[in-house]
Parts: C-alpha cells; structure tokens; sequence
C-alpha cells in the first residue's frame, strides 16, 4: 500500500507538467489577448444595470443581471449569498462662494456624509494646504466654518499616492467634526481637472458627530483655493441632503468552476460588483469583474482543472468591504488555495507579486515565465490581499496580485466619469491574458502554496 | 502747396520703415512670449467673476471689473455701451432613463430651450444618427416622442468640424418641434468623453413652438446610443425648467491706444467678455480679452502709434452676437483699418488669413515675416471676420484673423470644464507674441488696407 502511495504521489507530481503540455498556457493566454468576454460583461453591465449602488435596487438588478451571464458562460454552482447593510444614499448636493465672488462650485457628498437642512448652510471658509495642518489647527480656528482641505495628490503608476493623500477623505471629516466645524469640503482625491468630484467612503470615528462633507472637483478646489488666496473672509452656502435609508440586502454573487481534487483548494478570482453612484462604474469595477469571469471561462473550456475555481463578484466594496467581510465569515473554514483580486481598472497589467510560502517560490517561477511574453514583470513576495480578498487573506492565505497600471485611474475614480469610453479594449484583453495564464498556472499546479503567515491587516 | 503735399506723402511714405526700425516688431513680438498680462487677466476674470451669462448680473460685474482693469493698464477713453436684451436663464435639467435599463443620464439645457412643466415629462425616445435623419423622418415617427440626435464630428485642427456637424444643435431643436416632437436632446456638439454636456445657442425658426431641448454629454449620448440599440422602446424622464426672464441690460466694454493720425482709421481688436454659464469662460473667451488687451498694451508701451487701436471685450456674444450687431450699429460710421478677433481658445497661433485690398498685400508680407518666426505661416486673402466683428466686417472692412489651434478646443467649448486649469500659459504667451506682432505692424501701416468688397455674410 505504502508503495502504491508512494506511487500516486509520484504520478500526482508527473500530471503537473504533463497538463501543463496538454493546457498550453502559452496558447491559452495569448488567445486571450483577442478576448471579448470581458468587454462584453463591461459594456452590457455598464448600459443595461448602470451605476450600482451597494445596497440598492440597482445592485439588486446588477447581482440578477450577473447571476444570468455567470450561467450563461458555463459555469457552475452560480449563486447569491444576501447579506444586509446600512444604505446611505445622495441627496440633493451644491455649493456656491457667497462672498467675495459670487459662483457656484461643483462637489458631491462622500459616503455617509451628514446632512445640512434643506435650505443649506452659508458659513466662513477655513483653508488648510494638507490634513496635517487641519489636525494641527485649533478647535477655535475651526469651530462653526466650513473646513476646506487641499493636498498635493499626483498621478502614479501603482496609485500609491491615492493611500498617501486619501486620508483628508477619509479622516479629514471626523477631524474638521471634533474641531467643531460646520461642514468639511475637500479637494477630490483624484488627479484629473474635470469638473466632476470624486466620491468616496468615510467613516465617521467613534462619539463623533456627522457633519456635511463633499468633495469639491479639482478645478472647483483650485478655484477656491485662489479665491481664498485673494484674503478677503469667504462666505459659503452649502446644501447637502444626503440620507440614511436603513437596512437593505447586499449580496456576493459567486460562480465555479470544479476542479478534480476538492482537497486541492479554491482558486479564488474576485472582483466587485457594486459602483459608486456617479458614473456607470465602468472602471470601477465592472472590468474588474469581466476580466476574472473571462479568464477563468477560458480555462474552464481548456478542460478541468486541478483546482475549483471560484469567481467571486463581491458585494457592498465601495462602502466598506461588506461583501468582502461577508465572505470570510461565510467561508474562512474551507480551503483556499490562492486569491486574486481584479479592482484597479483596466489598463494592462505590467507586474505580479506573490505571498506563497518560501517553498512554493517555484510556482511563481513558472507563473513568471507564463507572464513575461506579454510584459508583466516579476515583483516581490510580499503581497497583501486587495480590498475585497484583504478580510480573508489576512487570516493567512496565499495571494498573486497581478498589478495594472494604475496611471490613469484616479483621473477617473468615483467620478460621474467613470463610464465605458474609458476602457481601453486592447489593455483589458491583455488583463484577461494576463488572468488567463496566471489561473491555468495555478489552478493546475499541484503543490501547496501555502502556509502563509496570517497578515492581519485587512 | 502741392509741392509741399507731395512732401509730406512722401514723408509718410518714409514714416513708415522708419517707425517700423524704432519700434522694433520682432523685439516686441519676442518679448511678448514672456507675457504675463494675458494670464492675469484670465486667471482674474475667472476667478474674481467667474461665469459670465449674457444680461445677468454677473456680466455685469464682469463689464466693471473689466473696466477696472484696463484703465489700471493704461489705456484712454475705457467706457461700457450698455443696450437692452432679453434674457433666458438655466433652471433644473435632469434626465433618466425609465425602461427598460433605469439610470440617470447627464444633460444641460440649450440656449432658449423650453420647459417641461416642474415635474417633468416621460416619453418615448425616438433616435435619429444624424439630424438629416432626423429631417427625413415623418412627422407621425416624431410626434409626441423625446428625439434624440447623434452626430459624428470628430476633432479638427482648424473647428470645421462645429460648422459641419452644430447643425445639430442650431437647428434640431426647431425641426423636431415643428414634426410634433415632444422634446429633442442631442449628442453634444463637442469632440471630449468627459460627463460635461456642451451648451449653446439654438434660435427657434419662426413661427415654431418652443420645447425642452438639451445636449446629453458624449458618454451620456453613447450610453442612450447602446440602450436604442437594444431593440426595446426607451422610456425618458425629463426635467428642464429654464425660463425667460425678460429684457436686462448687457453691454460692449471698449478702452483705447489713440494713434497719432485719427484719420488712419481704426484698429479694432476684439474678444467677448460674456460666457457660457456652466464653466468659467477661461478659453471662451476670458483668454481672447486677455490676448487682445495685453497685446495693446505691449503695442501702447512702445510709444504712440499711427492708428488708434481699440480694444474691444463685446457683450452677449454666446446668446446671438448681440454686442457685435450693437457695436456695428453704434459705430458702422466710424473710419476701422481694419478688425481682429480672438474667440477660440488659448492654444498657439499656426495661421493667419487676411482680408484686404489687393493694393495692400505688401502689408500682409510685411506681417508674415514678423509672424514666420514664432511658426504662424501665411494663408490666405479670403478672411471673414469671427462672430463679433462678423456684423461690422460684413458691410466691407479688412480683417487679419490670427488663426489657433483648436485640437482641444471643442473639449472643452460651452461645458462646466471651461476654467482656468486648461489653459497653456506658454501657449497663451504665443497668442500674445502673434497679436502684438500683428498690431504693431498694423498699427503703424500708413497704407490703406481698403477697400474691400462688402461680404454681406456675417
């Protein structure tokens, strides 16, 4: 018996290459760079559901929209796991310099934003150049204005500076509220000059009070800024009406693709499904979602793999990794074998990095040399999950971050211009390449990626 | 007597080269691409004002800081000429798509559209890819229905593509009221895919009931495409709550460079001062005054010249040239040299056409070899004037026509994104550099440009 064991495990070891020769990765990824699957699952996403809101009808008719296209393409088990949500939701939203030089500004709420009455708010402007310079303000300077908060933010290719200069979005407001201020307006974090705002998630810290908070578009920051810069007191009137709806249901729609052996582990492609409420969430991130659902088609119609591969369409992003949470307490028992995470655009892909345990390092090899041909470069072994894989792989699950280029992508970012005309389809057929060849690598390689060690930081 | 006459013309005749060596065109010209006088009436006319909709109060801030502002530069006899026009003023404009794909669209109201009644009106879209379509079509295709209008123009060095394809927009809107439609929304006329609708004048033929009509923004206008194209009958909600106002004041803001010969006649240099009420007027027109002025100004510094040169920020252009048809009236009397009109952004200056006497051409090889080096070529002798010196220099007075680069211009042309962050300082300096050149040559011409044939198209 013990020969016999020792047998199968050695015809185990031969079936990695002997598939990977009937797979053809090379074959599989460079038809791939002719992928229409992702464009299609963008473009009819985008056109017939639109923006999706988390928690809203409309992310309800995304997740029925989704569920039809997953089956459609193939695959199997495609279902919905609901879970429920507080649901903030846009009211009406706009601003405009009262004195010294009357004009109206264009902004929008960010997430959970408080309210002013309906007749709006006129109060002093306070500028501060950086969120470093708003925390060092006293309450006195702050108390009772409407706080403007500038920053430096600039373009980079792996959006490294969206978590540098972020925070005056998203600690900005709870400061400008402890400090007494009436309202808060901040430059957009983004790095285009069109005048539409970007959005995004706050949250409020704890015992704080809500106060109105928006982003004002670049150029209506730069505007104000110069006003501001003239000397004379700036008066604004402000009218934000955002509200909180209550519990509605959220859901991640999930669809797979079984493997051979159930012990091999889930290869789990992710993206999210739910948008910002601006654009159509194009970029964000229904390409996202078109491109794992379009690679892991095309290994699935390659034959069977070793592993399930489980595309997940996450739920409820945009407002705090719900879906994401959602997820790893629903499946944090079962195994899985690597996650992967598409929510960066849809411009190419020009880097992978790993987190696998130092053994598996020649996995990532082969993984390497199936990427290099159509320029993706090998990065470190230290990656960290993206937002909606972060819950889960914190607890300590290997991760392949295929990393795109992000140069582009917070010009466009919870903007009402995130809509279709800005995917590039030769880019995105390179992400589905790209996908294709790292899950037909992983999905059919047989040996243990991990243990990682659990990161914790979710 | 005559001996003397012939003496003195003779003496004119010499004046000129003479002056030309004292004053040093090129010097001038190069020292203009250093101009920081255009950019600063800009950067103040946007911020200090801001939008500038004709026969409102804030065009009429914007004629006093104006005025402010070239008595400040020096020049003489800085007056506004008032006159009387009706007003039309943007109200609320909301588009969604009812069925079958539920969404918002973005859209803005033209010039002197109707209204809907407060709530709004749902009705079926009828779509047309072309406004030959649209005036093929029968009157029962039309009636009752939400028409859309979609257009091909694509960008253009030179903005031919606006004369082609703003058909569209000028004459749409009376077509469909006059086939029964209900309301009638187009693709904007502009070449960007930014969520930023293109406003405009449109003039209802007569006899022709008014209805709501609005440009969709071109990714919102290729979003209501992809829905038509579905195959099922689209169902709009619009709100356009724009109303007429009455009659307001506008006027023409005109201040001088008296020249040493009153009879030399007029060099008439123009812009527009009112703007579109979505953007800032930055590229159209706050740079056109900024250009016209500082180049006066860099002309004056250099000492007295032959002609008077007028400077000229007109009022109520956008909303049918109102200032342009009221100055010719006031001032068609008047002995004008010649007329010149910067009104197409800031971007450089790669051209220039005139318009004048055969007997005269020897000016205009004087003024492209001042303009050669700065990489503005010569064109042609087939110059009309722009649109505010359209009305005057279409009853047969010469035009030079400094021709810009309008690659970007219609990206940005009647949108919210027309303010200051898009404007090319060195390539404004340029525009600078090419208007002081031409003035200053134009200026100190003793040579009549006249007569020239009236062209009555103005």
């Amino acid at each position: 018996m013990r020969l016999t064991a020792v047998a199968c495990a050695t015809a185990a070891i031969m079936t990695a290459p002997a598939l990977a020769q009937t797979l053809d990765v090379a074959a599989l990824r460079d038809a791939a760079l002719k992928d229409e699957i992702a464009w299609n699952i963008t473009e009819g996403l985008t056109t017939e559901v639109g923006q999706r809101l988390a928690g809203t009808e409309a992310e309800a008719r995304a997740r029925i929209w989704g569920l039809a296209r997953l089956k459609a393409l193939g695959f199997s088990n495609a279902r919905i796991e609901p879970f429920d949500m507080p649901v903030w939701v846009r009211g009406e939203e706009t601003a405009e310099i009262v004195s010294p030089f009357p004009q109206k500004l264009v902004l929008a709420a960010l997430g959970n934003s408080g309210a002013t009455p309906p007749e709006g708010i006129t109060a002093e402007v306070v500028a501060f150049p950086s969120l470093a310079a708003l925390e060092a303000a006293t309450d006195a300077q702050v108390r009772g204005k409407i706080v403007f908060v500038d920053h430096a933010m600039g373009t980079t290719q792996d959006g490294s500076s969206y978590g540098a200069f972020g925070a005056a979005r998203r600690k900005g407001p709870s400061i400008a509220s402890q400090k007494g201020a009436a309202a808060i307006v901040i430059r957009s974090i983004g790095t285009d000059f069109h005048r539409n705002p970007h959005t995004g998630v706050q949250s409020w810290a704890d015992g704080i009070t809500p106060i109105p908070a928006a982003a004002l578009s670049l150029p209506d920051a730069e505007q104000l800024k110069r006003i501001v810069a003239r000397g004379k007191p700036v008066s604004m009137k402000l009218v934000l009406t955002p509200r909180n709806i209550g519990t509605r249901q959220s859901g991640n729609l999930m669809a797979e693709v079984p493997g051979r052996d159930p012990k091999a582990g889930i290869v789990l492609v992710g993206c999210h499904l739910d948008s910002w409420d601006l654009g159509t969430g194009a970029i964000d991130d229904a390409t996202g979602c078109g491109i794992v659902a379009a690679a892991a088609k095309r290994v699935m119609d390659a034959g069977k793999p070793l592993r399930t591969i489980r595309v997940v369409w996450f739920g409820a992003e945009e407002v705090g990794i719900l879906g994401g949470k959602a997820y790893r307490d629903a499946h944090r028992d079962e195994k899985h074998a690597i996650l992967a995470e598409s929510d960066f655009g849809a411009d190419r892909v020009y880097r992978f990095d790993s987190y696998v345990n130092q053994a598996a390092l020649p996995v990532v090899d082969r993984l390497a040399a199936a990427l290099a041909p159509i320029g993706v470069a090998r990065g470190n072994n230290a990656a960290r999950g993206g937002s909606d894989i972060g819950p889960l792989a914190a607890t300590g699950v290997p991760v392949i971050a295929l990393r795109q280029d992000g140069t582009r992508y917070f010009d466009l970012h919870h903007t009402p211009d995130d809509t279709l005309d800005k995917v590039d389809r030769t880019q995105l057929a390179q992400n589905v390449a790209a996908w294709t060849a790292m899950i037909a690598t992983v999905a059919n390689e047989p040996a243990e990626l991990g243990p990682v060690a659990p990161t914790g930081d979710e």
